[in-house]
C-alpha cells in the first residue's frame, strides 16, 4: 500500500500560505521604522504565499479523512517545512546569517524554544526581531492544537487519556474541535493583548512589549536583548512576564473552562495544583539554599529564583540573572528541572507535569504492592483509572527522550563540547528551553559559537523534542513505509 | 500486627559470627608479615564473633520460614549490621581512620563498589588491605544470593522472572537452592583461585594476586595501590582481570550450567549476548573516536578502551589509565555508561543488561503499536513471555533509580560539589562502579576530600543501590509498619 500523502501536502499548503501576512506584517515594522528591510520581507511573502497555493491547489480536492499513517506525517512534515519557511527572513537578511544559523533559529523560534545563535539582538532591524517574536507566538498556538489534537489522535505519550473531551470522531466532534480551537485562539491573543498592554503602561516600548509578550505566552524565550530580560532591570517587567510564562504553561482546555464560569478548577485540577507546588517547591529550596550562602537581599534573592525557575519549569527561557553565577547547587537544580516542562495543553515543552504525576503514582502503587502481592492498586488522575496502555504509553514516552538525551548528548560531546555543555544543550532543546548551563550555552552566553554539526544535532533534538519523539521515530520506522 | 524480627536477628547473628574467621585470617597475614596490627583483629573478631553468637543465642528457636515484611527486613539489616561489622578493624586501625572513613571504606568494600577514601593504600599493613579485599569477595559472594534468592521472593526489579527456577516454595526447592548456593560457591571460590594462580604465574606479589582476584570477580574494584590497576603497567595482569571482570559479571547460575556440559548458552543467553555486544559497541565507538582524534598506538588505545570500559560496564572500577583525560567524548560516554551493569545473577550492579534490554523491548514495541493501534505484541525475554507485573517492577526499578539519582545529585551539590562531581559521584554509588568522573573523584583521584555529609550521602547510595533502592524504600514505608 502506497501511502497517499496528497491531503498531507494541501494541509501543508495551506499552512504555509498563512505565514505570508506574517511576513508582510514584519515588512510593516520595517517600513515604518524606515528600514530598507521591509523589500526582504515582502519578497519572502509573496514567495511563501506563491509556493504554498500551488502546493495546496495541486492537491486540491484530496479526502480530508486522515489515516494513523497520514496523521504522523502530517505532524512531522509540517513543523520542517514551516521551520524551513520560517527560516528564509533570516537566511535572506543583511547579517550574513549562515543557513545553518538561520535554520536552527527557525527551528528554535517555532519549536518556542528560544534558544538564539544571533548576537547583536539589541541593534537589530525591528523587523527581523518582530519575525523571531511571531515565530515563538504562531509556533505556541502549533502546540496548544497539536496538543489537544493530534497527539490524543495518533496516542501519543499518554495524550489518548484526554481523546475522549477532544478528539472523538464524528461531525459532532470534529465541531466541538474546532470549537474549541476558536475559544483557544480567543484566549490566547486576549492574553498577549492584556500583556501588551501591561508591558506599554510600564513604559516598554511597542517592540520590546509585542515580541516579549508573544515569547511569554508561547513559552518560547526569544527576547529583543542579548541580556534577555536583565536588560530591563525591573520588577514590573519581571511581574508581567512571569505571569504571561505561568499562563502559557497551564492548560488552555481547562483555562477555557475557568473562563466558562468554573474559576475553582485552577485550584482543583490535580496536574495544575501539582505543577504549581512543584514551582513552590522548587523556589523554596534554592532561596532557602542562597540564602544560607550568601549575604544578598533574602526578597531579592526569592525573586530572582521565582523569576529564573518559572522560566526553565515553564519551559520558557527568559533570563533575568545569570543563575549558573549564584553557585553548584543552583546549577545542579536547574540541570535537574530543565526536562520537567509545564501542563499538558499548554504552549511548554518536556515532560509535563501530568505525567511527572503519573509516574509518582506509578512507583508509589509498585511500593505499596511489594507487602501486598494480590492487592490491585489503580492509578488515578482526576476522578478517572488511568488504564496500562496509558501508562505504557507514558513510560515509553519519558524512556525515548531519556534514551535520546542520552544519545545525542553523547553524539554533541563527539564535536569536542564539555559533558555538562553537551548535555544541558541536549536537555533544553529536547525540554524546548532555551539556555542551557555553562560558559558557552548558559544563561550568559549563546549558542553561536557551537560547530555547524553540533547546531544541526540541536536542530533536530528541538523538533524531535516538540514532536515528543515517538512521532518522529514511527515516521522513520521500517514498518511505517511497509504494507 | 507487630512483625516478630527474631528470625531477621537470628540469622544476622549467624552472619555476623561468621566474620570471625574471616578477620581472623587478616591477623595471620600481619603476623605473617611481622605486623602488631594482628592484635586488632584478634580482638575484632573476638568482639564480633561474641555480639553474633549472642545475637543468634538470644533469638535461637524462632521459625526460620520468612514472611514478605521479614525478609525484606532481613535484606536491610543484614548489609547494614554487616556494614558496620566490617568498618571496626579499619576504625580501630593505627591509620587514624575516622568513623564516617570506616563506615565509608566498610560500606563501599561490602557492596563491591570500591570508592575509596585511603590515601597511600601502598604503604599499608598487608591484614587491612586483605580485609578490605575479603570485604570486597564476601559481598560479591552475598550480591549473587540475594540475586538468585531474595530479590525474586521479594518480586524486586523484574527479579521474579527469575523465581521459577530457583525460588518456589516447598522443601524441595529449599534444597535445590542449597544445592544451587552451594555450586555457585564452588565456581565462585574456583574462578577466584585460577585468577590467583595465573596473576602468581605473571609475577604478582601474594597479597596483591589475592586481593585483585578477590575484587575482580567481586566486580568490587579495591586495590593496595593508590594507581589501581595502572601501577602494574602490565598487559598479561590487565588480561587476566579483565578476564575476571567480565566472569563476575555474567550470570552464576547460567556459568553452573555451562559447567553441566551446555557451554552453548553462554552464546545464546539473551542476556549475555546481549551484555557482550553493548560492551562490544562502546569500545568500538570509544577507541573509533580516540584512533581519530589522536596519535596514539591504535592497539594501546583500543586495549586500555577496553580494559576500563570492560571495568566500568562490568562495575568493578578498576582504572589501569586516567580515562579523564581522554577527552570530552570518552569522559561523556563513560558517564553515561555508569549506570548500565552486567548481567543478573552475577556480582556486578547498576541497572543491568537483562533490564536495559527489556526496555529496549517495551519501546520498541510501543513503536509498533502506534501505527496498529489492536495489535497485541508480547514482549518475550528467551523463550518465554515477560507478562506486565514483570515489565511494571522493571519500570518502577528503574524510575526509582533515576529518581533517586536525581535527588542525591541535588544534595550532594548542597555541600559544594560541582555537578558533575555530584552526578558521576551518586551515579557511581547507586550503580557500585567505583570511581567517578572529575579532577575530585575521577579515575585518577578518591574520595577523601569530600565533606563529611557527602560521604554519609554516598555510603547510603551505595546500599540503596546494593539493595535495588525498592527493598529500602518499603522498608521505611509507613505501610510497613502498619497492621
Ligand atoms: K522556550
Ligand atoms: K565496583
Amino acid at each position: 500500500m502506497v501511502i497517499d500523502f496528497r491531503p498531507v501536502l494541501f494541509i501543508i499548503g495551506v499552512l504555509t500560505s498563512t505565514f505570508g501576512p506574517l511576513l508582510l506584517l514584519c515588512a510593516l515594522v520595517d517600513l515604518a521604522a524606515g528600514n530598507p528591510d521591509w523589500q526582504t520581507f515582502v519578497i519572502t511573502a509573496m514567495l511563501v504565499m506563491g509556493c504554498g497555493v500551488l502546493l495546496s491547489v495541486a492537491h486540491w480536492g484530496a479526502p480530508l479523512k486522515l489515516s494513523l499513517r497520514q496523521g504522523f506525517m502530517l505532524t512531522v512534515l509540517s513543523w520542517v517545512a514551516l521551520s524551513l519557511v520560517g527560516a528564509l527572513p533570516l537566511y535572506f537578511s543583511d547579517y550574513g546569517i549562515s543557513f545553518t544559523d538561520a535554520v536552527f533559529e527557525s527551528v528554535s523560534g517555532i519549536t518556542t524554544t528560544g534558544s538564539t545563535v544571533l548576537v547583536g539582538l539589541d541593534d537589530m532591524a525591528p523587523g527581523l526581531l518582530m519575525w523571531r517574536g511571531l515565530l515563538n507566538w504562531v509556533g505556541g498556538l502549533g502546540v496548544i492544537a497539536m496538543g489537544i489534537i493530534l497527539l490524543p489522535f495518533l496516542r501519543i505519550s499518554g495524550m489518548q487519556l484526554f481523546k475522549m473531551e477532544s478528539s472523538d470522531v464524528g461531525n459532532k466532534a470534529t465541531a466541538r474541535i474546532v470549537d474549541m480551537v476558536r475559544q483557544i485562539a480567543f484566549v490566547y491573543v486576549g492574553f498577549t493583548a492584556a500583556s501588551v498592554m501591561l508591558l506599554l503602561l510600564g513604559g516598554v516600548s511597542f517592540l520590546d512589549a509585542v515580541v516579549h509578550s508573544f515569547a511569554a505566552i508561547a513559552t518560547g524565550g526569544f527576547s529583543t536583548h542579548d541580556a534577555s530580560i536583565g536588560w530591563f532591570q525591573s520588577y514590573y517587567v519581571e511581574a508581567v512576564l512571569v505571569t504571561g510564562m505561568l499562563i502559557g504553561s497551564l492548560t488552555f482546555p481547562l483555562m477555557i473552562q475557568v473562563f466558562h464560569g468554573r474559576p475553582r478548577l485552577l485550584f482543583t485540577d490535580e496536574q495544575t495544583v501539582f505543577y504549581l507546588k512543584l514551582i513552590a517547591f522548587v523556589v523554596f529550596v534554592v532561596s532557602f539554599w542562597r540564602i544560607a550562602s550568601t549575604d544578598e537581599e533574602p526578597l531579592a534573592i526569592i525573586w530572582s529564583s521565582l523569576f529564573n525557575i518559572v522560566s526553565v519549569i515553564s519551559t520558557t527561557g527568559f533570563v533575568s540573572e545569570d543563575y549558573v553565577s549564584w553557585g553548584a547547587f543552583p546549577e545542579t537544580v536547574f540541570i535537574m528541572i530543565t526536562l520537567f516542562g509545564g501542563c499538558t495543553g499548554s504552549t511548554s515543552g518536556g515532560l509535563k507535569a501530568f505525567r511527572l504525576l503519573i509516574l509518582l503514582k506509578v512507583m508509589h502503587n509498585q511500593l505499596l504492592t511489594r507487602l501486598q502481592p494480590h492487592r490491585v492498586v489503580r492509578v488515578t488522575y482526576g476522578d478517572r483509572v488511568v488504564d496500562d496502555e496509558v501508562i505504557r504509553s507514558i513510560s515509553a514516552f519519558v524512556w525515548m527522550t531519556l534514551f535520546a538525551v542520552g544519545v545525542f548528548t553523547v553524539l554533541l560531546s563527539s564535536t569536542g563540547l564539555d559533558f555538562v555543555t553537551s548535555l544541558s544543550s541536549v536537555m533544553q532543546a529536547i525540554a524546548n528551553v532555551g539556555p542551557g548551563i555553562g560558559p558557552v550555552v548558559g544563561p550568559a552566553g549563546n549558542f553561536s559559537s557551537l560547530p555547524d554539526l553540533a547546531k544541526w544535532v540541536l536542530s533536530f533534538c528541538m523538533l524531535l523534542g516538540r514532536l515528543e519523539i515517538v512521532v518522529v521515530i514511527v515516521v522513520l520506522l521500517p514498518s511505517y513505509w511497509d504494507r
